[in-house]
């Protein structure tokens, strides 16, 4: 069976079968935050690119560790769950900022350019380590702001499915 | 009875007794968005600036009004729930872009410039009458994203639950 959309601009008509992973470090344990997540993760079924969440489990015994270690070992948990042929993008405090239009185009660039799987990282507490940091493709920062770690996995996804609505031309999106 | 508090820097010894409004136009209607930013309202009901929400109605009959008129009938409204003694900071994709350190210092220079009421106002969906940004003393943007109206108020909130930890020196904020 065919699984993927059309482009239906004739310039470009290809075959979209991209997929999207957000990974985060540490469960969701706000119930209020994992329903909006959950709302917004139901919303973007009927998109063009299927979005899965992956949680890393938080670091047994992390409270002992230096901030240091407990990056390295988030870091390798975050790494094991990459595959070569993915693109990755971490979302950073020192990333792009991007408009909403332009996180649009961003995600569409990737569909229509053969990537198989675009994965988005939201880090723990202390950031990304230096192995993280090498292997990302590129970094997005959505705000100058530092937000709580459930609420940025919140803000992110309701910007991808902003994404998807700028896409199709659909009216969710003002400017 | 005194209900204000003190700021224990020796080299600023005032009395604080700043209030704080966040103004928004149209009612929260998703009851995830409501809990959340009631979450944080109690929360900041510990700190040293109380904090009110006061939504502004939707206007009646905005479908068959033009955009630009829906925007003056709405900043209307703002402006007649605005003192003359308030400091009006308007929540605007043109404003500007404070880290949250930065932000929680633009709240803390309020607080102890002697600043009755500070106002934040996020605006309907097509923005602000010349009317509102002509009152305005300043504008703040949360992130060059857009977001939907009722999450900006969740996000807005939190940085300033966020703010107000900074201030204390309490470890919610990591850099």
């Amino acid at each position: 069976m065919f699984s993927g959309s059309y482009v239906c601009d004739p310039d470009r008509i290809y075959v979209l079968n991209m997929k999207i992973l957000l990974m985060a470090v540490g469960r969701t344990t706000s119930e209020i935050m994992r329903r909006g997540i959950d709302l917004y993760k139901d919303r973007l079924k009927y998109y063009d690119a299927p979005v899965e969440i992956k949680i890393i489990e938080d670091i047994k015994g992390a409270k002992s560790l230096t901030q240091q270690r407990q990056k390295e070992l988030e870091g390798e948990s975050i790494l094991r769950n990459v595959t070569p042929s993915d693109r990755v993008v971490l979302l950073d405090e020192n990333g792009r900022e991007f408009t909403s239009r332009e996180f649009a185009a961003f995600v569409d660039k990737q569909m229509v350019s053969g990537v198989k799987r675009l994965v988005f990282v939201v880090g723990g507490p202390y950031g990304f380590s230096d192995a993280v940091y090498a292997r990302a493709d590129s970094k997005l920062s959505l705000s100058r702001m530092t937000f709580n770690h459930e609420m940025v996995r919140l803000f992110f996804i309701e910007q991808l499915y902003r994404a998807m609505t700028i896409r199709r031309g659909e009216p969710y999106h003002h400017d």
